[in-house]
């Protein structure tokens, strides 16, 4: 089956892209490089079954020319940058809106009739459910980041329903592991390289948080792929845990063998709209068959691990 | 205080200038003509407290430059064609989501902190809870109509989080009444004038939709902003009442003393993504002391009313 991936070049985007080819198809890889790397694409580009094109998804003729032939699109472009929104107000809504429609709009003129897209479990806002389950009451945003994506799930909805697509759409947890680039365990690796006797830390350290190892996410998002038959198919994708930020500081800094003064910012809340409590129920997907192969803990440490075993361009870039 | 109200030519968007100016505030109206009528804005054009400017909420300079100065923000400017959506794939993008973004960004700019914003209570989707309340199960969209609204509302609340707005958001059945230029009664009314013989209708007739008189709708509006206290206030704005197609096909037949044979289309939907059902519950705005004046039978009856004396540059338009 020949594939298209946006954002082929990313931390996620270039881990699918490689289990595609692994699994014996083509690969249609499409990246702008703004915050994706070259370095990540070296396996894929040596396979013979992929083709890499450089464009940007607001650029509506590009994409649908380089989308030509496609039967399956996993849009995983986006600005992942949910902290510093308020800094670019218009960033979220090009990247994350604008762009998704503009893929559907691809879809439609090459009639490429299947998506996966990556959403996020931000996308309930503040929840009053715990675990969050994808039919969780009507959630209230509180960040551009989530806005832009529920806004691209609305409309990747309505394409379903007006132009006969079919649609898989995962609301991630924050995803660990190889090619990870930027969130809480990449910043806090960073500070102790420069300084391991101490570390600043948004909010109190209380703040719970899901993860998902790269490798369980891609499972999952195959799994449903080949087995979920709905027009419209949802699922929340992490692990039946959660952990504090503090938990995770600890992890870091046993595998690192540092004992940094920890430098709170204090607040319950890393930065404006970030939600202090993210834990998904993923009973959805977990019925399909799939279960996550690491805890937290682990693929928090093999994060730490690639990281210290990073490629120079990623250093260089960092 | 001083109001700007974006889609001021419009059908709600006249009516709410001339009850602001009525109550005795000041108003800028915008709108770029493209559907408004200036026809509507003649008697506030007298008042000597109402300044016009033509525009468009897609050039946000424009926009930005003609809101300096407003205290308040209604911003009742949309694409409001909910049936034609899949005809022009990015027009719902643009003019509701896009532009209310330009919105925000213009409020920001000219530091206006309050927004009222007319939404739909097609955002729940096929709603599974009736009457549906405002915090329903996560909906799923039909419409690109609805996904541009929830798109915009989630853009909103986003603003709320980041740029401390506070927002009124109003999820209105469809409003009934003086200047309606659009929807199902104007559709039976415009064939019945050209063949009172037989009338065309979308769907099996059984559709069950809520309905709301425009000056009912109005004093809910008004309400909320002097007693809605929270960042984010979200009300649904409908009677306690829902009629079938059919039972307004009655109403206005029996005031025009026609009695067409009805040609149904067929199916349970009057279009793509038409959602069959659409009943809210309205106990939030009514918690603060509102209630219709107008029945929907009665609201049916006086736009039919409206309509038979319409003036001749609608009549001309239409």
């Amino acid at each position: 089956m020949l594939f298209f991936v946006t954002g082929c070049a990313g931390f996620i985007g270039s881990n699918v892209t490689d289990r595609l080819l692994a699994a014996g198809h083509e690969v249609v890889g499409f990246d702008n490089l703004s915050t994706g790397l070259p370095l990540f694409l070296e396996g894929a580009s040596r396979s013979g079954h992929f083709t890499f094109i450089e464009g940007d998804a607001l650029h509506a003729a590009t994409l649908t020319r380089a989308m030509a032939g496609a039967e399956f699109v996993f849009h995983l472009a986006a600005n992942a940058d949910v902290r510093f929104g308020t800094h670019h107000p218009k960033k979220d809504l090009e990247q994350n809106t604008i762009a998704t429609v503009n893929v559907l709009e691809a879809m439609r003129l090459n009639r490429v009739r299947r998506i996966a897209y990556a959403s996020t479990g931000s996308v309930y806002g503040e929840a009053q459910v715990f675990p969050t389950p994808e039919n969780a009451p009507f959630p209230v945003q509180t960040s551009l980041y989530a806005a832009s994506k529920i806004s691209a799930e609305a409309f990747i909805e309505a394409y379903c329903e007006g132009f006969d697509l079919q649609a898989y759409i995962f609301r991630f947890v924050s995803i660990l592991g190889e090619r990870y680039t930027h969130g809480h365990v990449f910043d806090f690796y960073k500070q102790l390289q420069v300084h391991p006797d101490y570390l600043h830390v948004l909010g109190n350290g209380k703040q719970r948080k899901s993860y998902l190892y790269v490798q369980d996410c891609i499972d999952a998002m195959l799994l449903a792929i080949a087995r979920a038959p709905q027009k419209i198919n949802i699922f929340n994708l992490g692990t039946d845990e959660y952990c504090e930020v503090d938990d995770s500081i600890g992890w870091i800094c046993e595998h690192l063998g540092v004992k940094p003064e920890r430098r709170y910012q204090g607040g319950e809340r890393g930065w404006i709209g970030d939600n202090p409590f993210i834990f998904l129920d993923c009973s959805a997907i977990r019925s399909l068959g799939w279960q996550p192969k690491l805890t937290i803990r682990e693929a928090v440490i093999r994060t730490v691990n690639y990281l210290q075993h990073a490629p120079a361009a990623l250093e260089a870039r960092t």
